[in-house]
């Protein structure tokens, strides 16, 4: 679907300028822009690119002088990546598919909303309840008792556990499962594991007269609020005796782990292969950066920022950024990490006095 | 289904006081317990909780006044995690679905045991051997030649490559691969990861003359031991020559890689996001800490407790407690760690000397 | 499928001693080798466990006394690993399935390639193309206007999101998902991640006025080049305005994640759970350890080799070679680990001083 120069400016609350009626029906970079796209030159590093492609219209930096760009009209966008957000959303193409598919399973039981698109070969439990509007593609399976909000988008593959919720808008990426037993197992005696937290690892560990360990079932589910994402492939583990919880809002990319019990603020970012160990509780709005990692039973504060690669093993106090492993103040690990760099010379002319 | 206060601490080998005939169909936080529900305060940090919720009966700390909590009835447990495991047990719902569904696909050669279930969407290939009590979800994939033993449960999603062997009671959570093909490639001449390892990187990396990767095919699938569970989306591939091995009774959580012809011991446990990098050897009752990666070809002594996050880079003694990158004995990282901490200050003060 | 010891030797260009028409129809370590299998003994280390197996023939070491070592024939392999790369190829057995599934749902205007074999449950969608002798498994999703290249094998429950196009010979393993949205979020105001940035962590964080993340939606979709063949469960996103990309010949490992916009080079090897972050530039035949990561928005330079468990946080010139977090020159972290290890004695006779 085309828009015109002028239409997309208002959506996106910015301003045009030149022949605004020229309709665009797609974004592109610079470079490789045809002439029915929108070219993105945000930056001046950008200006250079526009003279390669064929584009006619831009979106340009505040001040850009469009005309001498080859262009014939621009949008000025003051911040850049949030006028991405309004345009591709714009250019997107609706999800595919309409009605229920003949291919899939649903229970006698369950409740499809009006308006619900079920793809090929989806399997649908007894009593589970799909809300008005939402998008079910091929090969997802929804287990018995599952709850899901209007307008959610579930992309092929999901796994829905039993007694799941989902909010409204909730978007799944492919292969995404939730509601999967924890990772919870006990032995008879003290494990190993308790005992190397006890004594530092100064003791060496010896085999337990029993080593079976045994299974702690999970009864407690998933609560997923209300414009919430979840990447490919993550997986949220169903609670003990409580539901593990995501907060409104919050956006998780591939691959995340988080653990049974855990409870996620709101308007989180958890970043690719992040990971969130059993029962720990994260604050609004943190962030936690690709493959961070933080320990089982702790406590993350709100606008908490993990830097990626980080590995938090205790509680983390409100508004701190944290690196390292384990996971220090930012600035503290910096400072660590200078010190290291300089402490070779260091020993060698110590070694010397 | 409701079971009496009696009928649970028989089952959990623990005493139990009061109202004994108090019959409850679920298990709750103490705050949140609902007067069918046995509340769960195995802790006297719980004590105060209970009063908030509605529990008539719970399972209390050693000792505790139960009469001053509030309560009707209770039960002593003694260690709380362990009565954790026969608790949800007995409370968890059986597996939904009877029968094989009449959206399977089912090879003829295929020997499908007694009470066997499979779900909508499953595949069985050409003679594959399920064992009986075996519940196959919707959407699995089991390959042809596989034999899966009696009692396991395969979640929606799992895939199983041809001739992969499970053990009895395998659960394997949603979306687990067993047997995908391991990652194995040559190149003509001694590769760059050959030319580093042996020059320690004191060499600069160029370009070799024939850059293509051959590729080793992976003829030996993977055998999983009695009493293994594996969660979402973890993967375990298939060896070169001979079968991946997983040791009985060991728990490997979600997203968890075993690469080929790696041998894990029995009753270990892989915590989430752990990666086990080819032909390594993990000893019995060995804990892999979450995130943490053991390289390819090493050996991993038998009880050895690996901290979350580290990474370990060469063979392990049987009884260490190892942390760091590259991992250490425990409480050498710790003293390095602390040292490391204390360093910049020591560098401020050599500069004033 | 039987081989005689002969043709096998004039595959891998090797060298054959002894009773050369023995014909073998599968490979095994010596030790378990059967009277029909190809025993692997390609160095010193393997001769005395030749004795306790059964094999008649083996491969061996050069210059290896075959007669000695009790077999009728044997073939010489001067390059262990690229001998064991002819010799599974030749002795893996084919793909099983032929022709389309009665139970797999194609749109009417997908278009098909000679001889291509499509599993149960299969989804094609509209306008998909699929290339002549491609192997789609069980229940793989192709999504909407997808262009598949010749000769693939895509393993089941394979997701290939709208628009992807793959080229000829690329593996995908079980549950790859290639072409989901990508990870893109922005807030109206700077958010904290920038700020933590700019501030390097010397400011604490506080709440925004307004924590919503607005999505920036992928339009760009995913180009994979030939030969390139993804580990089970990995993904690789969308870009926004223009395609993901990875360059032919690269192999991809399980569980892997490679962001939107990300240009990943021709050859290159990316071992298990690795992660790249959006917008970020790999050049050819780069090498990323296990669990490595690399940042978003740098550039990595050709023939890079990244240790395993290294976080890469800025440009990376082209053939060195790296280790850490943050990822350094290997010898000059591996100096800055001898010293660290080093300095828990340095401040104790400091302190003496």
């Amino acid at each position: 679907m085309a828009h015109s120069i002028k239409d997309i400016a208002a959506a996106l609350g910015a301003q045009a300028f030149g022949a605004v009626d020229i309709l665009v029906d797609g974004a592109s970079e610079p470079g490789t822009a045809g002439c029915s796209d929108l070219a993105l030159a945000m930056t001046p590093a950008y200006g250079d690119a526009l003279s390669q492609g064929n584009a006619r219209v831009a979106v340009v930096w505040p001040g850009a002088d469009w005309k001498a760009l080859g262009l014939e009209a621009a949008i000025y966008a003051p911040r850049a990546r949030l006028a991405m957000a309004g345009l591709t959303q714009m250019l997107d193409k609706p999800m595919s598919g309409s009605g229920v598919s003949e291919h899939a399973v649903i229970d006698p039981s369950a409740q499809i909303g009006e308006g619900v698109v079920i793809g090929a070969f989806a399997v649908i439990g007894a009593d589970a309840v799909i809300g008005a509007g939402t998008w079910v593609a091929d090969h997802v399976s929804i287990g018995v008792n599952v709850v899901i909000g209007k307008d959610c988008h579930l992309h092929a593959g999901v796994r829905i556990q039993r007694n799941v919720v989902l909010g409204t808008r909730v978007i799944l990426q492919p292969n995404v499962v939730i509601g999967a037993d924890g990772f919870s197992f006990v032995s008879v005696e003290p494990s190993n594991v308790e005992l190397a937290r006890e004594t530092l690892g100064n003791v060496p560990m010896a085999a337990p007269d029993d080593p079976t360990w045994h299974r702690i079932h999970s009864l407690g589910s998933v609560e997923i609020g209300d414009d919430v994402e979840i990447g490919a492939g993550s997986t949220v583990d169903a609670g003990t005796i409580r539901a593990t919880h995501v907060g409104k809002g919050t956006k998780i990319d591939n691959l995340v782990q988080v653990g049974h019990n855990v409870i996620v603020g709101e308007h989180c970012l958890l970043c690719a292969q992040a990971g969130v160990a059993g029962s720990t509780v994260i604050g609004d709005r943190v962030v936690v950066g690709g493959k961070a990692g933080i320990a089982d039973n702790v406590t993350i504060g709100a606008d908490v920022v993990l830097g990626g690669g980080s590995v938090v093993l205790s509680n983390v106090p409100a508004g701190r950024v944290m690196m390292g492993y384990p996971a220090t103040k930012m600035n503290t690990h910096l400072e660590s990490y200078k010190a290291l760099r300089r402490l070779p010379r260091l020993l060698n002319s110590l070694a010397k006095r």
